[in-house]
C-alpha cells in the first residue's frame, strides 16, 4: 500500500497494494475486497483519514467493475470503517469508529447500508416452486429471437396493450377453453405481472375500507395481503373436505370471496360439485364476486383435472385467474385473469394507471410458445416428473416412520402433511429451517383455523435432493 | 365448400373450400379469413345453421395457427355472422342476424368481441417516444444470453428482490450519483415496472382519500391519475418561468408534491435554483414528500444537465424517480425510485403485495448493460441524434411561417410550441389527428391553466419522417 503523499497533508492513495481477488471463489468479489480492506484497517495498514483511491481507479487496478468497488466501499462505510467525503470519495474512519463493532448508525442520521445479495435456488421443500431446469429455455429463446425479428414495435410504448398483447390474450383464451373448461372470449383476458399483481389490482378495484373480503381459512397469504392493502376487512371462512364452508359468516358489506377450488391452498382439497353450485348461488344472490385462483390445477397426476368453477357460472360472477409462474418459470412474471364482461373496462383503466403495460417482448414470446405447442409438451413432461417426485417422497416418508400423514396426494405442486403427534408445527418449522430446510408450518396459513402440519413443495427437487431433504427432515424431527 | 351431410340433419362441414390466405399481404391472416367467410355468408354460400369446421381442422386445412382461426371465428361471432354452440363450436347465424350491420350485442347479454390488434410504431409527433431503432438490441441480447448462462436462478422466485436485483440497484445508484448528482446508497434504490408503477405505488403509500397531492398545472397526466386512483384530492399549482409557483395554495391535508424540475412536463421549464431551495424549505416545514420525476433529464443538448433537486435536499424529503423507457426502450418497463431511508421498508412491503417482484432476466441484463458501459455509449449517441432532429425541426417550422413559437429548445425529448394566433389547440390537435399526426394540445395537460399550444415529440422520427410530418402539419393548419 503506497499512500500518495506528493502533496503534503493530503493523504490520497492512488492504489491499494496486496489486494488479490479470486474469481473462482464462491465469495463475491466485492465481499473479498471488503474483507481484505477491513483486515488492513484492523491491522493498522490503512490509517485513519487516509483518502482511498477513487472507485474508478480502484476498479481499473483490480480489473473489476466499478460497482464491485462501490459496493465494497459502501459496505465498509455502512460498518463504520470508512467515512464519506465529497461525492463518492472515502477516507478511512478515525480509529474509534473503525474498531467499534458494527455501529448501527454509520454517519449522522444514516442507516446501515445492506450487503448486496445474489439470486438463490429454493431450499427443500419450499412450496410452489417449479423445476426451472426442466424449462426448455433454448426453445423459448428461439421464439424470442423470432418475434423480435418480426416485430420491432414490441420495443415501443403500446398503451393499447395495457392488459396484454392481443396475440397472447387469444392464445391464453384458447388454452383456458381447451384445458380448463373456462368459457370466455379472448377480450375478457387480462395479462398481469404474475398472479400477485392480479390480486393486488382486483383488491384495488373491488374492495375498499368500507368492504369485506371472504377468504378460505387457512388460505393464501398473498391474497389476504392484497385485501388488506386495499384496507378491506378480511373475513375468514373455514374449509372442510368439500372446500369452503357454507353458509358464509355474517358480513353484509362483503364484495368478494376468494377461493382455490381445484386444489385448496394449502390443504389440497378439491371443491365438490355440490359446493361449487351452492357457492355460485350465494354469489348471485348477494352480488358477490368470486375470485377463482386456479394456481396449480395443471398438476393432476392420477385423474383429469376438474373443470373450472368459472365454466359452471351462468351469471358472470366468477373472476378466474392463474399464472405461468408455475407452468413455465416464476421469473417470467406473467399471470392472467378472465374478467366478467362488465369488469373489462374498469380493470383496463386501472391497469393503465398501475403500470401502463407489461413487458411486451416476453408476452410475444409466450404467445409464440403457446402457439407452437411447446407449452403443452413442457406441461406433459412436468406432470410426469412431478408425479414421480411426489410418489417417491411419500414412499420415503412412509419408510421413515415420521408422524406425518398426507390425506391428499396425486395432484398439485405441494403436499400438506398433518402432524400426527400433536406437536407445535411453528416451532418444528423453525427448527427445520436451522437444518437447511424451508418447510412452512400449516398453521401459519390460518387466522382462526390452525391445522398442525407442514407444507411440502416437491416439484423443484429431484430424487437426490428429495432423499437428502428427507434425511435432514428426520434429523430435524428428533 | 362441401357440407358434410353424412349424418342427416347435422350440417357439419369438415372443410371450407375456396379460402385462400396470402401471407404476403399486409392484412392479417385472421382478417383475411374473416373477410372471405363474411363474403361467403353474404353471398349465401354459407347458409344459416350450418356448423363450421372445428378451429383445429380449419387450422390444419389452411396451415395456419389455430388461434388465427379462433380469432377469425370470434370476430365474425362478435359481428353476429356466427352463433356459438357448445364449447368452441360455431354455426352460421340465421339470416336476420347475419345481414344486420354489426349488432352491438351478438349473443344474449354479451358485448361485441373486439378485433385483435398488432403493435404499431408511433405517428409523428407523438411526445416522449425514443427511437427504438437506435437501440443496440444485439448487444443487449448478448448480455442477456451471458447472464442467463451464468445464473439460472434468475428463472426462480426471488422474493428478496422485490424492489429489484441488488446488482442492478448498485449499478443504478452509481449511474445516478455520477450523472444526476443524486446522493444515495444503493439500498435506497427500488426498481419498478416503468415509472408509472412507481407513481401508482407512491400514490398508494403516501396519499389516501383524506389527503391532497400538489401537482404542477399543466402537468403529467400519468401522475395525476395515480393520485386520483389513490382517491386523493389533486391540488393544481401554477407554473411560471422558474418552475412550480410558491407559496403553494392552501391544502392543510396535503402529503406530497409532484414536480418535474429538470424539464417541466409539458412546458419544458427548468426549475431555478432559488425555487428549488424554497421548495425544499416548504417541504421540510410542512413535512411534505417531494416527488421529483426526472423523466428526460438525460437529454440536454447545449449544456450539462442541472443536477437533481434530490442532491440539494438535506432533510430526506425528496423521492427521486426516473425510467429506462426513454433512454433504452419503453417495452422494457423498468423504472427506478430513490427512496428516503424511512420509506425503504414500507415501499418494499407494498411492492411485494403489488407484484412480488419484477422480471429478473431483464433486470440482470440491464445491470450488465450498465456495467459494460454500453448504456453510456448509447446515451451519447441518442443525445447527438436527438439534438440534430430538434434543430432540424425548429428550422423547418421557422421556414414554414406557421404561427408556432418554441420558447425552450436545446433539451428534452419534446418541444412545447405556443400557438401565436390564439386558435383553439384542442380543435387543431383533432384536425391534425385526421391528417395522420399525433400531436397533443398543450391545454389538455392543464386543469386550471390552459396554455394554447401543441406538444411535439421529435426523438422517434428521423429527418425524412420529420420533413413529411411538417408537410402534413402545414396542411393541417390551413
Amino acid at each position: 500500500m503506497v499512500p500518495d503523499e506528493s502533496s503534503a497533508g493530503v493523504k490520497t492513495m492512488d492504489r491499494l497494494e496486496r489486494v488479490y481477488l479470486d474469481r473462482n471463489l464462491k465469495r463475491s468479489l466485492q465481499a473479498q475486497l471488503a474483507d481484505q480492506m477491513k483486515a488492513m484497517i484492523q491491522a493498522g495498514k490503512l490509517r485513519a483519514n487516509q483518502r482511498l483511491p477513487s472507485t474508478r481507479s480502484m476498479a481499473e487496478q483490480l480489473r473489476v467493475s466499478r460497482n464491485t468497488v462501490v459496493a465494497a466501499y459502501e459496505s465498509l462505510y455502512g460498518e463504520g470503517y470508512l467515512q464519506a467525503k465529497e461525492r463518492s470519495s472515502f477516507i478511512v474512519g478515525s480509529a474509534t469508529q473503525a474498531f467499534r463493532s458494527r455501529p448501527q448508525q454509520a454517519a449522522a442520521g444514516r442507516a446501515q447500508v445492506s450487503t448486496p445479495l445474489q439470486p438463490v435456488a429454493p431450499k427443500p421443500f419450499r412450496p410452489a416452486q417449479p423445476d426451472v431446469n426442466l424449462f426448455p429455455l433454448k426453445i423459448w429463446n428461439r421464439h424470442r429471437t423470432r418475434v423480435l425479428r418480426r416485430e420491432s414495435s414490441l420495443l415501443q410504448y403500446q398503451a393499447r396493450f395495457s392488459i396484454g398483447l392481443d396475440e397472447l390474450r387469444l392464445n391464453v383464451a384458447g388454452y383456458l377453453r381447451d384445458s380448463r373448461g373456462v368459457r370466455c372470449s379472448w377480450d375478457q383476458i387480462a395479462i398481469t405481472g404474475g398472479s400477485q399483481q392480479a390480486l393486488f389490482l382486483l383488491g384495488h378495484l373491488l374492495v375498499d375500507r368500507d368492504h369485506s373480503a371472504y377468504m378460505e381459512d387457512p388460505g393464501y397469504p398473498g391474497a389476504r395481503r392484497s385485501w388488506e392493502a386495499a384496507r378491506a376487512t378480511v373475513v375468514p371462512v373455514p374449509v372442510d373436505h368439500e372446500g369452503i364452508q357454507l353458509p358464509l359468516p355474517e358480513a353484509p358489506d362483503a364484495s368478494l370471496i376468494y377461493v382455490t377450488p381445484s386444489h385448496q391452498f394449502p390443504l389440497g382439497t378439491c371443491m365438490s360439485l355440490a359446493r361449487r353450485l351452492a357457492l355460485l348461488d350465494v354469489a348471485r344472490q348477494r352480488s358477490l364476486w368470486i375470485i377463482e385462483d386456479d394456481y396449480d390445477a395443471e398438476f393432476r397426476y392420477s385423474s383429469a383435472p376438474q373443470p373450472s368453477l368459472q365454466g359452471l357460472d351462468e351469471h358472470q360472477r366468477v373472476i378466474y385467474m392463474g399464472s405461468f409462474s408455475k407452468t413455465l418459470f416464476p421469473g417470467l412474471r406473467l399471470g392472467f385473469i378472465v374478467l366478467p364482461p362488465e369488469l373489462v373496462e374498469p380493470f383496463t383503466r386501472l391497469k393503465m394507471v398501475a403500470d401502463d403495460q407489461g413487458p411486451l417482448i416476453d408476452q410475444a414470446t409466450l404467445a409464440a410458445f403457446l402457439d407452437s405447442g411447446a407449452f403443452y409438451a413442457h406441461l406433459r413432461r412436468c406432470r410426469r416428473v412431478y408425479s414421480e417426485r411426489q410418489q417417491f417422497f411419500v414412499e420415503l416418508i412412509r419408510r421413515t416412520g415420521l408422524p406425518l400423514e398426507f390425506p391428499i396426494t396425486g395432484r398439485g405442486m405441494n403436499l400438506a402433511g398433518r402432524l400426527m403427534d400433536g406437536r407445535d408445527d411453528q416451532a418444528l418449522s423453525e427448527r427445520l429451517d436451522g437444518a437447511g430446510l424451508d418447510i412452512p408450518a400449516l398453521s401459519g396459513y390460518g387466522t382462526q383455523a390452525k391445522p398442525r402440519g407442514l407444507l411440502f413443495g416437491l416439484t423443484a427437487f429431484d430424487e437426490t435432493a428429495i432423499a437428502a431433504g428427507v434425511r435432514d427432515l428426520v434429523r430435524g424431527f428428533r
